[in-house]
């Protein structure tokens, strides 16, 4: 049994689908990042940077209860413990690497940017709001190149680097994407919402979410230093 | 024979550390990502995000080239192919990795914001300072804490996690950050920076760097969409 420390965002999404696509049994524990919770010493214990999602899975690689945190390193795992999603061969693992870095590093955390700066901040900021609608732009122009020349995004198969990258184009339109600009990430976008596993995923823990409106909840999300002790 | 294509940036030490630390057999090829050199058609064959480092390794996992790009993806595949700094477990590999993964997604995309708010933004803007600013002290409180129980962020062993986030905490200073507040962190740092193998990465490429500037090298670099043709 896998515990997964969750919430329904792209991060939390990531691990809810790659738990249904390989079939594995797990457990879903809400950890309202609305409401604090994870600065709790408990939650801090198992992902010390107070971001969800985090695993604990009863039977680690030595058999043992292993924890892991980041929605990237969890992805790895998982697809090691399955022998899914990785690839077949060390080259295509490598290329699968690349891409999953890719959504780690850069369509991740700047379309985060641009969901702050676009939505969440307190007054547009011209730069800011600029800054990162251009980056959401020339990374979606990344994936368009090389969705023009593959099905995936490491190649003909699907991947952790498409479960990675997939939640966060759902949220597109707040990045300042047409999807008209992007014909062929549209159409990859469409055949993985279309898949069983990830419709089933992304119902994990959404009825815990309320719209983002109350002022404590921006406090907690976007003053985290102040909640995040040292 | 592997070559790189790099420039001295944090993300390019990181390669160049670890090819260092493992000996292997390599050529670096600067890439001037204040000139433009990163939007040739050559070079995002091999990095279609346009970003530096890049490699190509004649000798690849089934004896053929392989291409990869992402300093992260890079770094796992030279330790495996290395047999060096990934942990000796499959246990310690995990918990390597989900380091790797928090530099890779947040303690660096983050100080790069930083350092751009801090230092290069045309304006100061103080919400976006702040922002990055008070980022930049939650990370490095929770490697602070970490490093207060550990040798090294993985554990004991220094692996690819230590030598992903060394390089940006060379800029600390220009992050905000005043050593004196990290005590372990620092302990951390100067361990690394003595280490034979990463004074010579650091001197890798290192006189094809300039200040930045002139106008023309930070339009390249912070108005990058409009090099990344579609």
């Amino acid at each position: 049994m896998i515990d997964v420390y969750s919430w329904p965002t792209p991060n939390g999404h990531k691990v809810h689908i790659m738990l249904e696509e390989c079939g594995l049994s797990y457990r879903a524990i809400p950890i309202d990042i609305g409401a604090g919770d994870q600065f709790t010493p408990e939650f801090l214990a198992i992902s010390p940077n107070n971001k969800i999602p985090a695993i604990v899975d009863a039977d680690g690689p030595d058999g043992k209860p292993i924890a892991l945190f980041e929605s990237g390193a969890i992805l790895v795992y998982l697809a090691s413990k399955a022998g899914q999603f990785l690839g077949q061969t060390d080259r295509e693992k490598y290329q699968c690497l690349q891409w999953l870095m890719f959504q780690v590093g850069g369509f991740g955390p700047m379309l985060g940017q641009a969901h702050h700066f676009r939505i969440y901040a307190p007054e547009k900021i011209d730069y800011a709001y600029d800054r990162y609608t251009n980056e959401a732009k020339r990374l979606y122009n990344v994936l368009e190149k090389q969705l023009s020349h593959h099905a995936y995004l490491a190649g003909e198969s699907y991947t952790i680097a498409d479960i990675a990258s997939f939640p966060w184009a759902r949220s597109a339109a707040n990045q300042g994407i047409d999807w008209n600009d992007y014909p062929h990430t549209k159409r990859w976008f469409d055949q993985i919402n279309q898949r069983a596993a990830v419709q089933k995923a992304l119902k994990v823990l959404a009825d815990h979410r309320k719209p983002l409106t109350d002022a404590k909840a921006k406090d907690i999300l976007f003053g985290q230093s102040q909640y995040a002790k040292k």
